[in-house]
């Protein structure tokens, strides 16, 4: 049925061969033929990428330019972002670049009553995965403190990605208990409500929870806004490789950081500058320490996995992501328990050689 | 005699034509037949471009791996570099970019007695201007309260910038009462001195002086080295234009940060966290009330002239340096005492356009 557009994308480089287990599909590289990048293509079925979610670096005003009626409020937790769907007897989970993710799709019934693709086999369930057992999120989830979790935040009606009402999501969530990020209710742009989101984004601040996600109905616009706290926690975890991401990554949150705690009203207190000092600081000094005693800075992953045979498709996927080709250090696999544990280490190569040529006394022309 | 080599210059788009009062010149854009960026080129004489200086990033590696015989400490000084030189019957003070700065040239008399040019015309001093009068100095500069001094560095043999040797630097900087420098004298690659060359940074870094160049005679290598809380100046100083500068501006000064602070022995002390922070949080403060209030983030200056026209020619410079277009709004030009007064504002584009945008409420994809 999409053999022809398979051929398509691939003699016009929109896509890119993946292949978990016995099963190829094409993940789109580039948005295509009205689908968007990270759309997953099989011979009788697409899921569709799933949608970019725009950010408003300004509460009141965002939401009064964004939203004219009511609007839900949702947790938005930080993860890495799954498409869960059932195809041909099997549940897979594609991650957001198209990917058949090989440890999620392994440690999902773990994480789901797949019970829900029994009555519909139809729908796309949306969540984030994350905690320390995660093999994509660097550094501490204030949800979860061991292995990894599941919160859905969407169900899509068809592959299309055209998701259910909040209203029958809901239903759904609680029918068949599925785990899901904490819904705040609906609100509107009042002085009252408007009092009640800065309560309760002061209270997942002062949790370091990352933010929320704003829904209108029925047209569907869609905003996050994230903590002061989760952009200071994304910059102390990345300081661990500095020089290995866009250093606009770090002038952005630098920046979302005032706007946060200016609009909340918390500038002024509370040794906020020596937090945002800390979150630099103390990141670089173990760079410093680490690329002096082992030569590079890097981070370790443990993972667990229900079949050794995923953990090998897994090793075999990190390579296929775009920058981690050569930077993965496989340690070890081991049976521990009913579960695989595969232990690697993810090396970051520009902060590593930068530093350490820095460290040897080069001279460098800026 | 260089009139070809004019004509090739233009042909090739290696160089452009600059003009001051009556006198046309090429300023090369590009290093052409041996000579480096911002040379100047008149009919009869080049004024070669000021060599680029490397920096070392970490103090005793860098020193031991650059320098193996003894080498000369002497303070850097944060300016704007000048080549001050003799033509035609008239002194002339070229910026790094191979500009004849009309702003320089009209004040040189009141910097430097210039008789050594009666004595010497062959002579081309190289020293750094700045002050709270300078026109492309932003932020406070602890050496000069109030309009601007010249501070020599190098004097050169003639016009291809080839160093007079210390020694004989020291002794015309003595015998015209040149202003110069601070030189903190020879030192070699040994525990004693290099106690000595700490004490004397840790005393230029607690005084928020920039740093320090480093001299090997008779070779010519040299090294720039900077003080911590010169990179908290200058990340103080840029936050007010944070969107109008490379972002690895910032990471780089906050990177040099750590690694001074680590090989001074200071990191554990003094809230240095605290003071990262406050350069950005106070800068970025700032720009969103001047943004809130006025629409834009700019900076005001004020600069003294000995000659109306001066200043003219100066408004004119201001239109031709890369990036200044159409981002300098003249306020004023009035006589006062026997100087005549020029105040401008330069505005930061990208910092007021992108926060104005934000703070309107607009969604953001990033």
């Amino acid at each position: 049925m999409f053999e022809l557009f398979i051929e398509e994308i691939l003699a016009k480089k929109k896509g890119i061969q993946g292949k978990f287990q016995e099963r190829t599909y094409i993940r789109l590289t580039n948005a295509y033929g009205g689908w968007p990048e990270g759309s997953i293509v099989f011979k009788d079925l697409i899921i569709a990428g799933f949608p970019k979610i725009g950010r408003i670096n300004s509460l009141e005003s965002g939401l009064r330019e964004q939203f004219s009626g009511s609007f839900w409020m949702e947790e938005k937790v930080d993860g890495y972002n799954v498409r869960i769907f059932h195809y041909q007897g099997q549940i897979y989970c594609a991650t957001r670049g198209g990917f058949i993710c090989p440890f999620s799709t392994d440690r999902i019934v773990d994480l789901l009553n797949v019970d829900i693709f029994i009555d519909h086999p139809n729908l796309v369930l949306c969540g984030e995965i994350t905690g320390p057992g995660s093999p994509y999120i660097e550094g501490p989830t204030p949800l979860v403190s061991e292995d990894v979790k599941l919160f859905i935040f969407d169900i899509a009606k068809g592959s299309t990605m055209e998701f259910l009402p909040e209203r029958q999501k809901h239903e759904l969530i609680s029918r068949y208990r599925l785990p899901s990020v904490k819904n705040f209710d609906l609100f509107e742009n009042q002085p009252k409500d408007l009092r009640q989101i800065k309560k309760i984004l002061l209270s997942l601040h002062n949790e370091y929870r990352e933010g929320v996600i704003f829904k209108e109905e029925p047209f569907g616009r869609r905003a996050k806004y994230v903590t002061a706290n989760s952009d200071l926690n994304d910059i102390a975890v990345f300081s661990h490789k500095i020089l290995d991401v866009s250093p606009n990554y770090f002038i952005d949150r630098i920046l979302r950081y005032v706007l946060f705690l200016t609009e909340l009203g918390l500038i002024e207190e509370n040794n906020w500058e020596e937090k945002l000092g800390k979150a630099f600081v103390c990141g670089i000094k173990e760079v410093l320490k680490n690329v002096r005693e082992h030569g590079r800075s890097s981070r370790f992953f443990r993972c667990r996995f229900r079949e050794s045979k995923n953990a090998e498709y897994f090793i075999e996927h990190l390579k296929h992501i775009p920058g981690h080709q050569e930077h993965v250090i496989i340690k070890k696999l081991y049976q521990e328990n009913s579960y695989w544990v595969l232990e690697f280490e993810k090396t970051f190569p520009s902060t590593s050689d930068t530093l350490r040529n820095w460290l040897s006394g080069a001279l460098r022309f800026d």
